[in-house]
């Protein structure tokens, strides 16, 4: 790797002399400059906690970001997309964010996708407290238990968005909301719903029937199934749903949490559901019990 | 890379020479020889197509395969995989199936996932054609039109059969259900429903029509939603349902050769379902109404 050229010399040279934020910009011609250093070190779990900051990629994200009370950054745009498409930088800028102008490698560098999307925002964490998550009235939660995959996580909270759910939790064993693929799989929800991180799901459990909701744990293995309880009508009162992991579920414990354990059923030959597909399922379900007549 | 190795030599030298069936697995030690460069070439569309073959990675997929009808036609085994489980090897020997115990490297150079599962079959086709899968009394079709992402079909036909589908349906334009991808997100499904791949939208909703179907076409944009119709009692007719591509749904031709247009009530502020969630919410909508007395 060349150390010593020219660009890198010269962002290296600059970045100790203090400089106004708009003049930032200028600085950023290179891979290797402070600022695409600093944004690429928030692909990183640990790094972007210490920062309380995430990425957000592409033009959906970007707008969710820049719609919603929770800070931007700092926005970077790639050349080609600049070209293409300017209305989110004015949009930006006319928020007082720090726009970067700058080449598509370097938009390709903070990128984590593999067909880079021309623009990355560094946007401030969104996540709230569980105290005040369940503080106001709720009709329907969604808590992900040990749940791992980033894009089963996303489109899980994107389908509870949907689904017009007031909260979705993460326990402290489920991934990172904010990883890429997760951030990319809500289409803009994590903007729209309020979410809490790292929370534990007994505590999240109790906090939640103490907020006058029934938890039900969605289990392959349950007694009861989803048209049973729709048809008691038991889906009508405020609920929590918990999912688990997509290999193995919940552990009895997880279960011993829950009020009651709850399994879709299954008419044809396999062996269960996708989680997301299980999650749309009693969200949906849920969703139209308590919006019946 | 080496061309005159002994390992490749020996396997070159003798591949010319004619072998029964059980000796050819002798020859399987190098990822250059000539069965495993066979099923490497199985990764594209066109030889898999040509040769009516596919592969299928993993416990699950092997052991679905060998339980269905269609023939498995050669199995390679992993030795890590082999010392830690026999039962399907030696159920596929049982059936007669070619079983090639190779190196770990040899699966891995077969296979098309990131972390290889230490065995990969070569599976005859399982589609059939339109006329057959409508010939029987259908409840419940799916029709993927334009769908592109293989994870999404994958998960839509597992849907499919967990709702209790009589069959999955590939327009020309949607994603080769034999892509690896989709073939892993069927999780043995695709064993179980009858599929048809290359079908004409327009036909196969004559086709579903004359089998006493209505086709109804889910459609973000559409006058009615789902919960109208179950209002109306409308799910409870055999149905099929056409879900278009993930990005720009339907075009208005497309549309135009279904009986109406169904939209998912969107609660919250998602703009739209992932196509996959939005499938399961019909789909088992459908297999409710369908099931109530």
């Amino acid at each position: 790797m060349p150390t010593h050229s020219p660009r890198s010399w010269s962002s290296r040279a600059r970045r100790f002399r203090p400089q106004p934020d708009l003049a930032v910009s200028a600085l950023v011609t290179s891979v290797r400059s402070p600022r695409v250093t600093a944004a690429r070190r928030l692909h990183k779990r640990a790094l972007r906690e210490r920062e309380r900051a995430f990425l957000a990629e592409g033009p959906q994200a970007v707008r969710e970001a820049l719609a919603s009370t929770n800070e931007v950054r700092e926005l970077f745009v790639g050349r080609t997309y600049a070209a293409r498409d300017a209305s989110l930088v004015e949009l930006a800028r006319a928020h007082g964010i720090t726009v970067h102008d700058v080449g598509d490698e370097v938009v390709a560098a903070i990128s984590q996708t593999v067909t880079p999307q021309g623009l990355v925002a560094v946007c401030e964490m969104v996540d709230v407290t569980l105290s005040a998550a369940t503080a106001i009235p709720l009709s329907l939660v969604v808590v992900l238990s040990n749940v791992r995959d980033p894009g089963n996580a996303g489109t899980i909270l994107r389908t509870a968005d949907a689904a017009g759910a007031d909260a979705v939790v993460f326990t402290t064993e489920s991934v990172d909301p904010y990883n890429a693929k997760c951030v990319r799989g809500t289409a803009g929800s994590l903007w729209h719903v309020p979410v809490v991180v790292g929370a534990d799901l007994a505590e999240a459990s109790t906090a939640l029937r103490t907020a006058g909701m029934q938890v039900l744990a969605a289990d392959g293995e349950a007694p009861d199934d989803l048209d049973a309880l729709l048809d008691a009508d038991a889906l009508r009162a405020p609920t929590a749903w918990v999912f688990g992991n997509e290999a193995w579920g919940l552990t009895s414990e997880q279960r011993a949490v829950c009020d009651r354990t709850v399994r879709i059923p299954i008419h044809g030959k396999a062996e269960s559901l996708n989680l997301a597909a299980a999650a749309a399922v009693c969200l949906y379900a849920s969703a139209r019990a308590q919006r019946a007549r």
